[in-house]
């Protein structure tokens, strides 16, 4: 009995016009990646359980999909373990490997694995999917992919400098209008929690600042208050969110609200070194914007910390984001290994071009010819010509039956496709074809021979 | 406590040498994809269980790797069959996703489910990593990918000597010494088994002959009366094993054999269709030879078989093959839908490449260009010139600290960069730079304003 398919919730099947789309996404980052000096690498899709398990929190921990040990798998596990049928005491009997949940602890992996034949620094790209059984929801999926471009093994903040010209070349090449490319500091959160009092509330007090485009003002301060934080610290920090929403250059305002402290001093010292070497090396497609509010993976990060807000006018999330983070390899036994990377959001920037109308015209114009099929014999005459066109890097078909004319023409126009080839009998007898242009309507007749003239032409 | 990492069984890390290899591989055949008029799809990395279970038989249904359900899947399990303890019926109450195990099932649901936007015949191609957990061998991976091109709705022989040419341009392009592309057809083996008295035996009949290659004229006798083919019918299977072996045009002999059955007729009719239509021509770097004793994935095809022998003198199985099915897409209710298909063996091209040196010298130069630094002043005043550089293309890169120039310089050494820019504090004050050519060892300065100079002479 026949199934009716479907796909799993959170999945998606991709038309040719969508991976033409995606494609192009992809290779305008992998360009610029290569361009800067990053190297690509791949890891598997699925690792074993315990290099994942207990890196991403315990929620994170639930959304990494297990994979069923093969054969019987039942056969090794505790009798008692099965009895209490509990299923988080169950999973790690019977399954071993569990699907990449990102790219930066198989990164991380990989880099402890394959250390001695790494030259460090070490400049890697990494695209490639990942897994999280997260509820889907609009613009969330199930498997979706990571474009992540990272150093490791390099304290300076000449990669930062770089990081911040690689965003500018990538969104420049995909023509997205001006974009903000948002730059914090772990150490300036730490500087202001110190000073308002609120040292010890450092990540509630960030979680809730970093909600202040999404909440406003009263949000923010309400949630730091049922967090614990005092109405002392909250009253101390007022001025940061002035500061969060000034596009202007924040740095003498930071500097008296920090004066304090040194951590957060240290802070301001790096940022301000980034913003004055990229002042003199004119961004070209974007801007780039101290904001004070950024908190983006703070646990994760120890040093600047970079966003890429969408386009204005966009709504949007933001469709890039990064840091500098220590110790990235630790977890495996390789300490001291310091590194800063970015990514660029796939999906969400796929969306800013549909919406924009920012892809190439052209791009969904796979065939770039078409040969009508009048029959076996015509079809065979045509075959060679086919050849001269492809031998040209001209993107050539063959309609596969003699069908009527106008079917093939009605296929020709809903694939989008330029021109269409006519070698019916009278063509096969003068040893010519007949070219049509489809969106203008004309034809032109070409001999056999200059065929070549044609291929030139396109 | 840090875990010594490591990565399931039949799984592998990609180096950044090996990425650029196998892109390199995938690029060559992606671009002749799309001249040849094929379309990219993708679809999701795990299927519904159900659309993949009992498609590739017993073994295959093993084969596959199921994905445990998410939160506490034990919850929904019927009492009983947890009772039981018995895996194979346990999978379905806690599993209800598995991975991708080829691309041509998920392909068939794609059609079924995308039938009312495809513009039909459909000319697809694929190139996606398969899972798979069998048991890890050298040469023999639990994560591959495949490359696979097919036509479906199309029922003429174009196809299949478009498909011919495909694979003589894709090997040509790769630079592969001339390779033989074996050519059989399911209704000459039909009408073989039918003349010998097998008919019934079709199946064991070719399996065995399959193997004429590795186990000889002897082993292929002994498995098939192991298989209960009749002595007799043996007996007049034997003209075979020569047809198989000679390399010249075989359709006299098969001719002769098949005169009183019609279906091998047809069979032979197709082939010798192909065969002529191919002649006139010409292929650039393949030979073209009919092969009565290849049968791969027999329960499958319909019609025309493929499969492309590794070029002579390399230990090496096919490196690709293909076939004419009918009813590609009846398991899921879209009945009478015929479909040709070939596919390319990527890890077995690889190894061909690396045995044969065929992949460019300059393939693992990622980077061109490396500035050495000298210090933060200096390397802020470089970073202008990198940006001449990369805007010509040139991937450049700058080294992210100031160590010694001589660990600059091994590094650079080592990475197989051809030019190394050194930019100190003379440099700085001349306002030049001297580009070392790390081959020839000789020295070359620019002004900083010539730069352009070095990058059109790359």
């Amino acid at each position: 009995m026949a199934q009716k398919p479907s796909i799993p919730k959170g999945t998606r099947d991709f038309t040719p016009a969508e991976v033409a789309k995606r494609n192009y996404i992809f290779e305008t980052i992998r360009n610029q990646f290569a361009v800067f000096g990053f190297q690509p690498i791949e890891t598997p899709s699925f690792e074993n359980l315990d290099t994942l398990m207990g890196k991403y929190g315990d929620e994170g921990d639930r959304l990494i999909f297990k994979i069923l040990n093969s054969g019987d798998y039942l056969r090794k596990v505790d009798p008692e373990v099965y009895k209490a049928k509990n299923a988080s005491d169950l999973t790690p009997q019977i399954s071993e490997k569990a699907l990449r949940y990102d790219l930066t602890v198989p990164f991380a992996r990989y880099v402890v694995m394959h250390q001695n034949e790494i030259d460090f620094p070490f400049k890697r790209y990494q695209i490639q999917p990942v897994w999280r059984a997260d509820r889907p929801q609009k613009g969330r999926f199930r498997e979706f992919y990571q474009c992540d471009a990272d150093v490791v093994g390099a304290g300076s903040l000449l990669q930062e400098i770089e990081f911040i010209q690689l965003y500018d070349a990538v969104f420049g090449d995909l023509g997205l209008p001006k974009i903000r490319i948002k730059l914090n500091h772990r150490k300036i959160l730490s500087g202001i929690a110190e000073v308002i009092g609120a040292a010890d509330k450092l990540i509630p007090f960030t979680v809730a600042l970093d909600k202040l485009d999404k909440i406003g003002e009263e949000g923010v301060i309400r949630e730091m208050a049922s967090n614990g934080i005092s109405e002392t610290a909250i009253q101390k920090a007022m001025p940061l969110f002035s500061m969060a929403k000034d596009e202007a250059n924040p740095f003498e305002l930071l500097s008296e609200f920090l004066k304090n402290s040194s951590v957060g001093k240290a802070g301001i010292a790096d940022l301000q070194f980034i913003v004055d070497s990229i002042e003199k090396l004119n961004l070209v497609n974007s801007s780039l914007e101290v904001d004070v509010s950024l908190a983006r993976g703070l646990n994760y990060y120890t040093g600047t910390i970079f966003e890429v807000a969408a386009p204005d006018g966009v709504q949007m999330g933001s469709i890039g984001g990064g840091g500098r983070y220590d110790d990235l390899t630790g977890i495996f036994g390789l300490k001291d290994l310091s590194g800063v990377g970015i990514s660029f959001g796939l999906d969400r920037i796929y969306l800013v071009m549909e919406e924009l109308g920012l892809f190439p015209e052209t791009i969904d114009q796979s065939v770039q010819v078409l040969f009508a099929n009048f029959g076996n014999r015509e079809a065979l005459a045509a075959l060679p010509l086919l050849r001269v066109l492809r031998k040209n890097g001209v993107n050539t078909d063959l309609y596969p039956t003699d069908t009527k004319l106008q079917k093939q023409l009605k296929y020709a126009n809903n694939r989008n496709i330029p021109y269409v080839v006519l070698l019916g009998k009278d063509e096969l007898e003068q040893q010519s074809v007949v070219v049509k242009d489809m969106a203008r309507g004309s034809q032109q007749t070409y001999p056999w021979k200059d065929l070549q003239q044609f291929a030139d032409s396109l």
